[in-house]
């Protein structure tokens, strides 16, 4: 995979967008013609990574996507008549997956101001769209690179396994119900005693406790009765 | 929806937070006690949104998070025991989306540097990390923001239906198969024109050509037979 910043213009940008592909797993970064100032400032910021050092520099779009059998380039126009097949982020991030089993993939990112122009565009098999908001398409170029690494790694089979968090046994929710009860009792709670019983139980049991919090729910509770009961007792 | 950014300390992080804010359609920002040139900083750059300027401030997380119903806290820790819960994004994703059926969620981003303190998480049902490497955990504020928020509003129907291009038809398709077996004909391509026929049939069926580059190709291929045979003719 390959990240390819064209004409990038603003160091921060250029640095941010290193910082994200570190996040994500991402090694390979290429510039194309990026504002020379900003890139030697971006090169030389503290903190800046080995990854920003390696950062290979180009003088065309050409010449930085050779080496690569698909080539992808982002774009939040909407509205301009494309000449290419245009995905949202969603599928686009599926296809270059698919992509990146047989071959190496460059993504490519335009200027902060313009974007990609038609002629770099030109090199592109199809191009790639953010699902941003009507009223507001365009993002950071840092914050756009971020955002389509993230779907690149994102792993979809972990949204179905919620993994559950383990409950407390009965026998230590009954526990809590029986101490609760009884603390009710000592506290003079209106009602009569079997009715509150099944109250308490209903409520203990909608806590949906973990064994932790059940055993800490227990010791809170036997000093608060420990407390009652031992008020009760005449003073020696 | 309410973002809640606590403590943050850089006007950079703040706008780039409200323009991925904007961005993916959220509008609710809170800020709780941020580095306050940061915040004035912010708010008064060119460009800040509206959306800034109507940020709500407050002094502590209970404040901020006081009419959410859900509150989720973001943290780029993994190793140290954790009190709460905690899941990948694109889990936790999916529970904040069912929390927002049911009531007001909010989505807490600690400071650059230190990220939510202890009694910052204690406020959070659960917590939440971004599924960076564990050789580079930590990201850029701005950035995490718009990596959460794409998740958000993440489209999961649409990976199924990367639309297939519309292809041309066998007519068309045939058309340039008989005009380029003409020109290598034309032109002295060697072998037989019999096989060169076939060769030439499934070379022009696995380019997979839409309507329009069937059109092209057609005129294309239909000028260079013209200029070979015009060539051809003895000059008058």
């Amino acid at each position: 995979m390959r990240v390819v910043l064209v004409a990038s213009r603003n160091p921060l940008n250029i640095g941010a967008a290193a910082r994200a592909m570190s996040n994500f797993g991402f090694r390979c970064l290429r510039v194309v013609n990026p504002y020379a100032p900003a890139f030697r400032d971006a090169r030389s910021a503290v903190g800046a990574s080995e990854l920003l050092a390696q950062a290979e520099e180009y003088e065309s779009v050409a010449e930085a996507v050779a080496d690569c059998s698909l080539v992808v380039g982002t774009t939040a126009v909407r509205t301009r008549i494309l000449q290419q097949p245009l995905y949202r982020l969603e599928q686009g991030g599926r296809l270059i997956r698919k992509g990146l089993v047989s071959g190496r993939v460059a993504l490519l990112f335009g200027s902060e101001r313009v974007g990609l122009s038609n002629d770099q565009l030109s090199h592109c098999h199809w191009l790639m769209r953010i699902p941003t908001r009507e009223g507001h398409i365009s993002m950071n170029l840092g914050q756009a690179v971020a955002v389509c690494l993230y779907e690149l790694i994102r792993d979809a089979k972990v949204t179905k396994f919620v993994t559950k968090e383990a409950r407390a046994t009965g026998v230590e929710v009954e526990r809590i119900t029986e101490l609760l009860t009884d603390v009710l009792c000592e506290s003079g709670y209106p009602g009569p005693a079997s009715s509150n019983e099944l109250k308490v139980r209903r409520l203990v049991r909608r806590m949906g406790l973990s064994p932790l919090d059940a055993e800490v729910w227990q010791g809170i509770v036997r000093q608060m009765l420990w407390k009652m009961r031992s008020e009760k007792e005449p003073p020696e």
